[in-house]
């Protein structure tokens, strides 16, 4: 494979999370350590910003900045919902693409990397596609990232093992607050997580219990199991007679057993067409307090989850690097069209060795990844030992994170702008 | 002052706090230092567990836990929402009173220290005064706790700076997130924080900004300031237009212009006869996307922010514990009938120098204390250097956590429970 000479583009894409920007710092590390990659830009606000020839020169940036990124939640380069969706809107689709191509062409990118969920990956696999069939010579990696753990073929997500931290820390902690305060009058607690329709981010809470089927939290609902009224409310009641208390963790995309949303707000869709989601928790209150009479709190933690980069996991900030890593060593390799994948293998003597792996993006793109069934327990309200040893290994290990004046310190890119060599987007 | 010989009962009383163990901490450090406290016992949930004579053998519990205590968020003795209501139950009151009396004496309690708020302290109060009315020899101290920091006198309450650390931090990390999202449709995000009819907590959240009008949060609601639909959103409007985002922080407990609470559900009330709150920011977020059509998504801390003993206010669990440990001090010495209180003095070369004082229960009990006029900005949206200038110091330092596979080590007790000696409560 010839070395192919010229300059990278990195971008982000869809929500973001905690250690989305520590795959930035890989991919820009790994860069400056091969002379065949001239310049590294940034893609501002994902496709959309390149659309708009709105890139930002990273060789510019200080490397107390880069070092930086491995420790601040969120995308530092702007991220965006924005779809290239050929299947329902063919000619833009098709003039976005060109687009694309006159932008990559103007600034010699041949390199390029897009750190994305489900969404983000078949855009990647479409620019691959498109160069191959313009001969375009430009190698694309697709870099996994989000806090909903549903890409295929892949150990987890960057992001998730953060989320999951977080939240079951949460859990702990809440579980704590409410079983201090529990009295013979019982009590309820609703948190509601992210997730869609995959149960990861709800299902991952199980750690939180440590062992001990007493502890928090006492029920889990997945989107994975048709959500049933009756049986939920014997469960509660079961639960708060045992322990004075119950606390239920619910994945924000449950569904009743007509498939459903419970609680979703249906009159509001996002750039893809999905639903937003955010009322499971409030109509369960409504639920619990109408027909047990049980004094009920919800907790919504919504952005929070995916932003705590204040206590986000170690092994999940590390492997995040190194899928940013790896992406562009394969690349310079001559690799175009794959996702880096996280690999797990278990270490003879105990504990996880992590690796990076390729995967076609064809493989990957729209393809949805669930809790599987066999790890969820028989009557559907907890995750078994299966899920837990799966689980247990991604929330080890603490991000060190600087503050100043009691607060975490974070960094901000300089995010200079590179000069403009096309006309406006049409 | 006579040396008064006999055992000690500290209990814990109304919401939980991330740092009221602290003070629990102090009370059992201090009182092994003085050979006049024979026992040291726990009362179980608070006044309720000392009716039902439920008292825990705090000597019992290895000093391990004692000194977890100080990083263990909630009530770990258990906590009540109990109140001895002597103006609306007189009955039920006196007749609480006589049985409190006879636990105290079946178990030759002479030390009394309850952590609490408002109405706990109130409830110290009356058992003082009831003390010398009975010619009890007991003295009785009341150690502050409260999220809300809306106790008159002390400088702040312990609980306080955490939650405010806790909370600013979530806000500049949900603000990273939404701003790195931001793109030319614009997006709100809406915030509601605790702290009932007192603006203190949603006032916290401005450290976040860390002086920078930018940065979030944008716009804080305060129960102190009646709220205005129409200058609210042109406030929103304006924000977005500046910044393409906008982070709006809601005390849970804000009233519009007739004194009616934003989204409360008034046909819950507490054991108080308090009104749940738990609904402004969905209805601000209803307001916001039904008039606007700006893109809008809420987060609820609720429990998780008072319980967020993982990212804790150094300075605050240092001042609770100094709380705990000046009571039993002054105790000793003869004092009863007062609450602790905390006093910053600023030192010449920089920095708070925190000590503790007194101050007459009688002045504390049911004195609600707000955010001063004068520390909020004109058009009624932010607070201003004066509150900074005040909280800056509370969330100073960080309490060190140790981890057990990734998550936060929290202790709980053994609580042996102290044989009874009395028949059940009538």
């Amino acid at each position: 494979m010839s070395e192919l000479v010229g300059n990278l583009l990195v971008a982000q894409s869809g929500g973001p999370t905690a250690v989305i920007n520590a795959s930035v710092a890989g991919v820009i590390t790994e860069a400056g350590r091969h002379g065949c990659i001239e310049e590294i830009y940034g893609g501002r606000n994902g496709i959309l910003g390149i659309l708009n020839e709105e890139l930002l020169d990273l060789g510019d940036e200080k490397r107390a900045a880069i070092e930086g990124l491995r420790h601040t939640p969120a995308a530092a380069l702007g991220t965006c919902r924005y779809k290239i969706d050929f299947k329902k809107k063919p000619e833009k689709a098709a003039k976005d693409m060109d687009r694309l191509f006159e932008v990559f062409a103007a600034h010699n990118i041949r390199y390029f990397f897009y750190a994305g969920g489900n969404d983000s990956q078949d855009t990647s696999h479409k620019i691959h596609e498109e160069a191959v069939k313009r001969g375009y010579e430009m190698r694309v990696i697709g870099v996994p990232k989000t806090i909903d753990n549903d890409l295929p073929h892949t150990d987890n997500c960057p992001g998730y093992g953060s989320v999951i931290k977080y939240n079951a820390t949460t859990v702990m902690e809440v579980g704590i607050d409410v079983g201090s305060m529990a009295t013979d009058d019982g009590s309820c607690c609703i948190i509601e997580v992210m997730g869609r329709s995959a149960g990861w981010i709800a299902a991952g809470t199980v750690l939180a219990k440590r062992g001990n089927p007493a502890s928090p939290p006492h029920i889990i609902l997945l989107p994975e199991v048709p959500f049933e009224e009756d049986k939920f409310l014997a469960k509660v009641k079961e639960t708060v007679a045992a322990y004075k208390y119950c606390i239920v963790v619910v994945g924000e995309g449950i569904k009743d057993t007509d498939g459903h949303e419970v609680g979703a707000d249906k009159t509001r869709l996002d750039a893809f067409g999905h639903a937003v989601l955010a009322g499971a928790a409030e109509e369960l209150k409504e639920v619990i307090q109408g027909r047990m009479n049980l004094k009920t709190r919800t907790v919504l933690l919504s952005y929070a989850q995916r932003a705590a980069a204040h206590f986000a996991s170690g092994t999940d900030a590390k492997n995040a690097f190194a899928c940013g890593e790896a992406a562009v060593k394969v690349a310079v390799e001559g690799q175009s069209g794959f996702m880096v994948k996280i690999v797990r293998k278990a270490r003879p003597e105990g504990g996880i060795e992590w690796s990076t792996g390729l995967q076609p993006l064809g493989d990957i793109a729209n393809v949805e990844h669930f809790v599987p069934k066999d790890w969820i327990s028989e009557d559907g309200f907890m995750v078994n030992e299966k899920f837990v040893e799966y689980a247990r290994p991604l929330i080890e290990g603490e991000v060190r994170v600087p503050t100043e004046g009691g607060l975490p310190k974070y960094i901000t890119l300089e995010k200079s702008p590179v000069e403009k060599k096309l006309p406006p987007r049409a």
